[in-house]
């Protein structure tokens, strides 16, 4: 992902020196302003004022703004394990899942983490799933192999479903999880829905 | 619901009148016994313990246990909006769905229902979904009409994908949401998993 937030960094589309502020809380639950810095910066600070919270009342809710696209979701539900806590964590994103029925992206591929510790030493439980029936990094993956995707879980610039990732890369139009609506793909589309507002 | 309800009520199963108690509360967290009671009366005085303490503490998590079958999770969560809440209510239930490369239901459908109220006078949000690609409902109903269902959703008592509701009731195996790996089904499995734990 370097050569996507390196030049986001020396145009300045991302601030590199962002004043992380608090600027709401209230009891167990916080805003974070993120005053446009690295999603990195902004997620951790806020998993660390999130657990913070929860030590004092048990469960706490923090919510960040003005931040930027923050790599792995799972990585901040983990940050809660080594408190022997459990972590939910989601984000939105820029729109590339096409709503159940639709032909043009309105969703972002939404990611949603669960971080669960394990009992005294048993390895923890963690989710880590865009609410997408795949992923850019998929699609990436196939075009680097040379390989087709499995079919029905994106569509091509005209909007058909296409099991050619190059072609689907160009219009980056996914499917929501559950790919068809008779599978069930208004339940990706409701969870993406659910994690935008 | 009523031809399951009732035998169970009539023969003890169930307890008719549970003395339900809140077992452990601390700051923003609590836990509730339901005394083997009716769900829907469990799930309704947790959903009230966890609006009152939201009140104080911004946010709040309240767990149920000694409880049964409480019918439509997105009920629960709905009450949450006469408060102009946002509520998030999940359960584990019987197992009826298979791990992904599985052949056994391990799972429960475990469903997970999202209810966010609209700004003013808007409409609400509301999400509520089983985490299996599909339901017992829609297998029940697909037997009523004489249809058959989608490809690839449940399997029938040999371990195969069925396209007849009636193996696929007989069988009660059903797909998680997803249905296919390659369309993501380890991230219902997933989901389930994380409202089993």
């Amino acid at each position: 992902r370097l050569p996507v937030f390196a030049p986001r960094l020396s145009t300045g589309l991302i601030n590199p020196n962002p004043d992380v502020q608090v600027s709401h809380q209230e009891e167990a639950t916080a805003t974070i302003d993120g005053d446009n810095g690295m999603g990195h910066i902004v997620a951790s600070r806020s998993m660390e004022l999130a657990m913070s919270l929860a030590k004092t009342f048990g469960v706490a809710a923090v919510a960040a703004k003005n931040s930027n696209d923050f790599g792995m979701a799972g990585y901040y539900a983990r940050m809660a394990l080594e408190e022997q806590m459990l972590a939910i964590v989601v984000s939105n994103d820029a729109p590339v899942m096409v709503p159940t029925y639709g032909k043009v992206p309105m969703l972002g591929s939404n990611p949603l983490a669960i971080a669960i510790p394990g009992a005294e030493d048993a390895t923890p439980f963690v989710l880590d799933m865009a609410t997408t029936a795949t992923s850019r990094h998929r699609l990436e993956d196939a075009v680097r192999s040379g390989e087709t995707i499995p079919p029905g879980l994106a569509l091509d610039k005209s909007g058909n479903r296409t099991e050619d990732p190059k072609a689907a890369l160009e219009a980056m139009a996914l499917l929501p999880l559950g790919a068809s609506s008779e599978a069930g793909s208004h339940k990706g589309y409701g969870l993406a829905i659910a994690i935008d507002i």
